[in-house]
């Protein structure tokens, strides 16, 4: 199966070059910002947003450009895709992400394998990945249903977008992706998040990924668009 | 009426999230700027212009993406909607730019229900708000001009630009939006207004939106395109 | 001739609001950035970038969307418009560039006329000015010549993206524009260039304005973009 | 053969102005930084995006817009290009990148001719450029790749946010690029390679990029697209 071989492929690399990004960019923005967080935040967003739109761009023709297990799992449940293969996606994504947190220590010198002693917990951090990750199916679900009229690269660049005003907008910098946390977990730097702090920012992410698809499957119905 | 609930829940939706983008973002924006006002606003300006482009992009199709009462009204000048959806847009829009500032505190576990203390008086704060929404209304009336060359997506584009731009060239930062005005008067952070100065920003942000319709009717008259 | 007056009133408009976004943008940066040359400039830059893309995308079906006596010169030379209409756009461009500094020092509540004491002098600054000319028209003779399949909203944008690096790499901050520096004589803040720098601002414009009008001509020759 | 002599103009014009952006923009983000490296390198960032998106756009349909001999070479092992012709852009390609730096040196009135004392050795900087140069080819081929839906002025656009992602989630800033990197070897300020890290940079990029070349080579291949 060839073709399968290449779609996990390419939800490798974009998954393993969107946490180099994000943890990356991370790294040099602590380095470079003289305690100044703002401006560290604002590079590492700025960093984030332009990856997503490069890599959903290059990667949505090969295999839908998810990067992301509550993308994916939105997508199965929805019967977009079958189950084996949604399985499929989500253990590539969290193996690729994990790489890339590793190849981003490696090219900053930093020890490759470390955990994070950020603790990220509590209602008002639950809250904001749930409002992330609701706000990001959102935002793909939305621009789908736009299609033809919108493209591929203009997905990718609504999502981008999306993710700068959400690394702002929510308290806990918008993380919105299982991958993306579990790998984050495994980084003692400016992304990281503890591993005790994990499992509440997974289940936040994806009850509002859920809650997005039920809203937006009702919103999105045939006919509205005549309006 | 099951279209005009999809409408409404449209603008309420992308009202609520406007607002959390606003208050939100400079919420976090002032925490983490160690006092540099101009980095504060330089973030919330980019979440606030990333998060319009999102929003209208997305939510254009389904109820025009107005989240804004200085917009519904002009819409409703012109003709091109019935005055009592016109009313319950601007209810909607109201009503969810509260819950959007609320959701921002409760996802910062700041006191959901507050007042600003900021006041924002005088006619140097009313002439900015005047011109703020004036240009708001010339873009949109001048991009909607360009369908369908231009595609709703890139109407939002042009939208967050221009609010971008505004939030800096106007001394007010460009509310220009009579629903976000009244909501950002709950919130005693960053982009707060003291109630008391509400007054005088809903009437220059009118003015300039009629201001702008008048100008626009005249500028945009067919005929004048082929030159 | 009402079509003449509609293009002759975007000129004005455009170039007003263009000169609000400079200038305006450059007031608020200075009063918040704690003397962080830096930041000022950052944001400066992103509000002008922005402004532009917004502006020329509105107002270019109507009027071409100049803003600049540099571009109106070389559209003359070119002969893609009788010298007569030139002649009127560049007098409504200067007088509008004048109202906008003003519009700007109401807004923020400063002394509507003042004069500049920057001095911008020397030949380094004119070797900048005649390089961020010079890249300007390149800029929007190369765009011009992608029509159709370029349109007016993305030669907007890919101007704004051009003032946006040309703020930084050269020494002048990239004025390009002899309507513009000119007002900015007018104004003692950020933006500001003191009357006795104008000369050799606008000798330097000019001439790089007609040296990449003369090499792309050379360039752009039809049968090139067969390759 | 004059097509040939436009082609070979393009990309020195191209590749001239692409240096003066970098070089250019961090002297002055440099001069006006009080020493916030971050503030600076956001700076730089944004002007090389900006300018990157421009000078492809503009350029792609006359040259193919280059600018680098590693998207040269990838382009000659595939067969787009006669190795004459690639020889010949690459040694375009160098002298304008000397002669950009000079111009930038003479537009902030730095000494012209000098060379920079920066080291950046080692196996994470070696490491930084391989992945950033594999990523920008692996950007460049994914998107020429979905032609003709996706425009020049499009793929500018990806490769500019692709820089500026990169420039802060790769250690080295992401030079990527031979002929920038000898011709930053001229330049003893903020973007500048000490002549001795030379080699080791070329090396990694040219490894990348004939890495990405593979790779994407087999992932793209007719028949992946129908997923």
């Amino acid at each position: 199966m060839p073709v399968v071989a290449r779609r996990l492929a390419a939800e490798a690399l974009g998954t393993a070059f969107l946490l180099m990004a994000v943890v990356g960019s991370g790294i040099m923005a602590e380095r470079l910002a003289n305690g100044n967080t703002a401006i560290a935040l604002l590079a590492n967003t700025i960093a984030t947003g332009a990856a997503l739109m490069v890599l959903i761009a290059i990667f949505a023709p090969l295999s839908g450009a998810h990067f992301n297990p509550a993308v994916t799992l939105v997508m199965a449940v929805r019967r977009q895709m079958p189950p084996a293969l949604a399985l499929a996606y989500v253990l590539v994504q969290v193996a690729a992400a994990v790489a890339g947190v590793w190849l981003a220590h490696a090219m900053f010198a930093a020890p490759v394998i470390e955990a994070s002693r950020h603790l990220r917990d509590g209602p008002a951090q639950w809250l904001s990945e749930f409002i992330a990750t609701f706000g990001l199916l959102a935002t793909i679900l939305g621009a789908i249903a736009l299609k033809p009229a919108v493209t591929s690269l203009q997905v990718g660049a609504l999502v981008g977008l999306y993710i700068t005003a959400a690394y702002w907008f929510t308290a806990s910098t918008s993380f919105a992706n299982p991958a993306v946390t579990l790998a984050r977990a495994l980084t003692d730097s400016f992304s990281g998040i503890a591993p005790a702090s994990v499992p509440g920012f997974l289940i936040a992410q994806l009850a509002g990924a859920l809650a997005a698809s039920a809203l937006f499957g009702w919103l999105l119905t045939p006919g509205v668009q005549e309006t």
